[in-house]
């Protein structure tokens, strides 16, 4: 079986099962390759009162799509490691009036690697990434987050 | 009809109905009074992979009860305008491992007069506000945001 065909799979039964929230907004994992991940998700459970996208439903998807990456590498490490977001900034650049996706880019890979090894050496690592929502408009929000990994 | 079990109704029915990730989560509207206002959510449906609330879950929660107060004071004044989130900064500060509130206190009183006095003048004003949730654990997470009103 193609390993990252198996990785998506993985992953999106995670962001959609074990995390109810990107179910109920019906989020798919449509790209997960060496340059990040792609989760695409459709406005109407994501609608608000105006008929664009509500801000804390953009929010969620970049959380996911940035959680999906150190995710992936503690897996990958065959780590049993807790993932929580630490803190994060969010910009709302513009209105989303339909579909949209959220994005992440892999982090370098020498920052990939010390963060790996810390969890190794020392228990616990974090990690900055920065998501982004991608819909018809353009960029439409951003978010600058700090994941933090915890070994069980 | 008392007002204010008027107004807690028209917000609950907003935060869930036209915003249907609110109906997802579950959320009702506990408080609203001259203190602010208190939603409240069950763990279930917000829940993540480590059986704690999700933090897009627990950030959508503080955006909704932050909107919420500009949003009635825009009623209370009888405007027609759109209310948006532009940015804003979120902490984590601890895992939320059963049902939680997100609150908001109100502006300042001066503050929420000139909000509305520069909507009706300029068309447009911003209010900066500081929603945080509360968990058996004690704060959980804080938001400080900044909503932007436009008049239709």
């Amino acid at each position: 079986m193609d390993n990252t065909i198996s990785e998506a799979a993985w992953l999106e039964r995670t962001l959609t099962t074990d995390i109810p929230l990107g179910g109920a907004m019906d989020l798919t994992v449509t790209r997960l390759d060496d340059e990040g991940v792609e989760l695409t998700l459709p406005l109407a459970p994501s609608v608000n009162d105006k008929g664009t996208a509500f801000g804390g439903a953009l929010a969620s998807a970049m959380i996911l799509a940035g959680w999906a990456l150190p995710r992936l590498l503690l897996r990958r490490a065959g780590m049993s490691a807790e993932l929580v977001i630490g803190r994060c900034e969010t910009r709302f650049l513009t209105p989303v009036r339909g579909d949209f996706r959220a994005l992440c880019a892999w982090p370098r890979a020498s920052d990939g690697r010390r963060f790996i090894e810390r969890v190794e050496e020392k228990g616990r690592a974090s990690l900055l990434l920065e998501p982004r929502i991608l819909a018809a408009e353009g960029v439409a929000a951003t978010l600058v987050a700090k994941y933090a990994a915890l070994r069980g």
